[in-house]
């Protein structure tokens, strides 16, 4: 079908200019991109597995239409391994309907794979499909099916889809009638999909399902029920038993497993998304609230304490209700509707303008620990990675619009300060104006410059740029910390906000303000959202991971275990037990005390870190270790050394 | 009508035994309490306004019907005050029916005088109708007009009372077919009532009205609209004027006052009953909740975080459910109900039963500043001491029934530590099994006997006690203290609890747990409900009021002011009016620096509570001063000395 429209095109000579500025002559609806790499060399045409022509992914096989930049990308590049995985998902649904006989869904990419979702009757997908489905993604691959790609209208497509009630939804809500979209075949499936893909399964070398749940279709609990298989590819063999490691490893590492051994914290079906903090959670909880607040205390930031529910008018001022009312959980009052704070900005602003304000006041510097609670669908939550209540290092800058480059160095100096404590590099990422906005081109212009400047000055050359992908309500920051096995997370964020101020009418009496000058507009401070460690349950989550339970002493909820052996205190356990408990359950220092350090006011302190190594318990004195203890404690420091 | 029936009743001579063991002779169904207390002494029988014959009260004129035991109460015991408040809402009531020709509904004492509700047609009550009314209640007053009892059926009171749906409600209501009850005629009122009340309105000598308020019938907010008139009165005018200065002394020292004063905190109709916290505000919350920290580090606490909402499921098992539903604040939650939670126990309960447990572990006493949310109607709040969202110093000690003792001292213990921190002196009252209660009558005695022996050995002979009292599912003890006004407050609270531990299904293995002893029912810990600040926002307002803004140093929320005279540091306001500014504000202490601390490495020091006395100011060396305002604050001493 797609064919018939090809043919029609136009053949003209074309300029196709690479990366590094060189050029390659071509035939246009004729030469594809994998024609280009080919003339490059075989070995790029073998790695690359996508193309982008003029900054859009495009097909490797499919022909070029017209002179055009050309990239070309293999498995490493992000974009390349979107479409790698994505085409690995079409393999996948590919099986699928050959074991089970199912009606597929959906098969997009994954941060980290893919999965397909399908309707099986009658039967749960377990792990004994496992090897069934992998020997028939397994033949799939080997026989280097081709991606084809066909244009058809929506009218042909309900005819080709009207087996499956879940695509012909798909297609008659998301596809304008008298229009066209792709599909594409590959082997004996052909799948309603947008693109684009992989010139053939053979690229996939290494194929592997990784696990499989339950869904809803458009996550709607309302709707049928469906089952997704995920699972990872490489177009290496090498790469998927690196990535076995990665997993055993980050299995080993898995916070809910820790937060279970360390009883840290557990969830229970009467509140699911909602943690149960245990005492030794609750000494890491405390402990990162009372390194903030020290540090709140230096840098001239004031705590605040906010309602947790409001009535609806709040909401209706700042938007939520409109834009985010889904994800709130509502409730009456008084025959009116509320609904609990899913974030802590509205309540600051009601507080900043609760008087009035001067421009000698600014910046006014509001944090707040707050308790925020996310209606998330109870099927999405994860461990204290996606949870419906959780508190942020919240805090809200109102300040002149000629302050916020200071206040960006003091908030870079600040996450400077808190990611080295924990051994976290971070990457910064500037987003500018996107299209639909808030706020005159002039006011952006200048923010954008002050962002600009001063990620220039601080990290030159060491920020990226997302040009067009900020909020409407503003530019902002976006910081990602690399954690111990070089995962990514987004914890951090400076966000300008041109928009709260606006609607809930704030100002303050400015330098120029008199009474001469009655008539002038008020002037409007504009807001700073920033939060450096983010959600603390999120963050205690990471933490757990980064340092597998090895916590840095003054963040330990286990710091000094005291093993008593000298006369009265013997009990049933052997000395070596006591210690080796202490071992497992990663108490910092272990201190004995037999007859010995007992008449010479001393401990015999042994370190977790030292395990295994004989003779290296040290003999201190009492005054000497309690001093030590509180000096290590005090420097916060990440290595378990006494000074 | 009551006359007829007294008239049939058998004259003879009884015996009345008074307090100090001395006995009168008296004919029944004739000698009242006022023809004893005659024959006492002419002071005793003008001070006197009740009488309690075999422990209840009773008219002063009501004929004694048997031999008997009598108290004579006059104006200074509650019990008195009670009957001397309710017979003056009576006077209030008359003169409200002829000034307003309204609907009376009901009139009851309160803590601190008396109010009457009625519905009043088309007109609200103004403080221009005081006057007036006070006219009236002094007439009714000066007639010493005589209250009298009599009994009427229910079928003659719905006749009497025909005219007035309120009454007619209560009496259909309350009182059984077929029985009778009593109205109380005084002057030209007759009033549904079960009294007793004084003698005759003479016996009021000061009379005040106070305030007025909007109410609902039943206090429902779907019930008709009636007001509520205040007031207070007094057997001696004197007693009226002191009590004058005090009600401008409490006025002065209002919390709500010097909340907006001081910038403490303030209220929104965005989220009425939910205090916002402003910086200094939140100043005091976070040193109290650290106090209560630093102190259950001491003694063994443990501290957790637990969910703000819960499955009805929860609630259900808890018994909240059933008996406290309309308290507590409803959502849907995936179509199902939830609740927020009024109180830690439930979720703390899941706590203990998220693993088992060994009586080696216990006492578990596990704290939360849990974020709680109460129903109350919108009309009833009241600054901080009446809200909807508190924070409570909550613990729950998980303990066997043998440590109940031992916990008891340790509470103690803490709780002269904390309230001596404050100057507050308390009093401690024991309520012990009420007819209804769960858990057999061994598990009460052994209870009440700790309690009791705990008593009496810390407290010995300083303690009271109230038969019967207990909440239900176990015995407790209230602490009460009193502020620097004399007035007392509830906060604390010491309540043992046999019901949550059993409907939660809560058990320890035991020591006497093992294999020879399968069969053995399972240990059940019982619950301690501590709490010793009681709400933190209702505390806030207690020490605010008590300090009456001048805070302790420690709990400050505004430590110290540097002004700064020296050179560079000139600006626009004068020396003096920057000192005075910071009195006002109630800094404890004010450092000026002008060139001759500048260049002598000190500070002039001026101390809060020496205002006005000149010379007072201290040069101290820099170095002296942040040593000594560090050891003050460590001190936590009432005192604003520098060391």
């Amino acid at each position: 079908m797609g064919q018939v429209l090809l043919t029609a095109q136009p053949r003209e000579e074309i300029d196709v200019t690479l990366p590094d500025g060189s050029k390659r002559k071509g035939t246009s609806w004729q030469t594809s991109p994998m024609d280009i790499a080919k003339e490059i060399s075989k070995g790029l045409a073998d790695r690359i597995v996508i193309a982008k022509v003029d900054g859009d992914v495009w097909d490797l096989e499919r022909p070029l239409e017209k002179s055009c930049s050309l990239e070309l990308l293999d498995f490493e590049h992000p974009e390349g391994k979107r479409v790698f995985w994505h085409s690995s998902a079409h393999v996948l649904g590919e099986a699928a309907e050959r074991h089970y006989g199912c009606h597929l869904c959906i098969g997009p990419p994954t941060e980290e794979g893919f999965f397909y979702e399908m309707a099986i009757e009658d039967r749960p997908v377990t792990n004994a499909d496992y090897p069934n489905l992998e020997k028939l993604t397994d033949a799939a691959i080997k026989e280097k099916q081709k991606f084809e790609r066909l244009v058809v209208s929506k009218e042909k497509l309900l005819e080709m889809f009207g087996y499956n009630k879940y695509k012909r939804y798909i297609i008659e809500t998301k596809i304008p009638d008298g229009t066209s979209t792709t599909v594409y075949r590959c082997g004996p499936m052909i799948d309603l999909c947008v693109g684009p893909h992989i010139p053939h399964t053979g690229k996939i070398k290494a194929f592997m399902l990784t696990k499989n749940s339950a869904s809803y279709f458009l996550g709607d609990p309302t709707n049928d029920s469906l089952q997704r298989i995920y699972g990872i590819s490489f177009p290496d063999k090498k790469q998927l038993s690196e990535y076995k490691v990665f997993l055993a490893e980050a299995a080993k590492r898995d916070h809910r497993k820790i937060g279970k051994e360390q009883e840290l914290f557990f969830f229970n079906d009467l509140s699911p998304g909602s943690a149960f903090f245990l005492p030794h959670g609750t000494r890491i909880y405390n402990t990162l609230v009372e390194l903030m607040r020290s540090e709140y205390f230096k840098r001239g930031y004031q705590e605040v304490i906010s309602p947790n529910m409001y009535n609806a008018k709040l909401w209706e001022t700042s938007g939520h209700w409109q834009n985010y009312g889904e994800d709130m959980f509502a409730l009456d009052v008084e025959k009116e509707k509320w609904a609990l704070k899913p974030m802590n900005c509205p309540g600051h602003c009601v507080i900043f303008d609760s008087r009035d304000r001067s421009y000698k006041e600014l910046p006014i510097r509001m944090a707040e620990f707050g308790i925020i609670h996310r209606n998330e669908a109870s099927g999405a939550l994860t461990g204290l990675t996606r949870v419906r209540r959780f508190v942020q290092d919240d805090t809200h800058v109102f300040c002149m619009h000629s302050q916020v480059e200071e206040e960006l160095y003091a908030l870079f100096d600040f996450m400077e300060r808190i990611y080295g404590l924990f051994g976290f590099e971070f990457k910064l990422e500037l987003s500018t104006r996107p299209e639909k906005h808030l706020g005159s081109i002039e006011t952006w212009d200048q923010a954008e410059a002050q962002l600009k400047k001063a990620l220039e000055k601080q990290y030159p050359g060491q920020w990226e740029l997302n040009p067009g992908d900020g909020a409407f309500y503003g530019p902002k920051i976006d910081i990602t910390i690399r954690d111990a096995l070089r995962r990514s997370f987004q914890c951090a964020t400076i966000q300008l906000d041109f928009q709260l101020p606006e609607r809930f009418g704030l100002k303050y009496r400015s330098a120029e303000d008199n009474a001469e000058n009655k008539d002038k507009p008020p002037s409007r401070p504009v807001i700073i959202h920033r939060a450096i460690l983010g959600s603390l349950e999120r963050f205690i989550a990471i933490l757990t991971e980064h340092f597998a339970g090895k916590w840095p002493f003054w963040l330990s909820p286990r710091q000094v275990l005291v093993v008593p052996v000298a006369g009265p205190y013997k009990d049933g356990d052997t000395l070596p037990k006591k210690v080796r408990n202490g071992e497992i359950a990663q108490y910092n220092f272990i201190l004995v005390v037999g007859q010995e350090e007992l008449d010479g006011r001393s401990v015999n302190a042994r370190n977790r870190d030292d395990v295994g190594t004989k003779g290296k318990a040290e003999m201190i004195p009492l005054e000497d270790i309690s001093k030590k203890l509180v000096q290590l404690k005090e420097s916060r420091s990440l290595h378990n050394k006494l000074p």
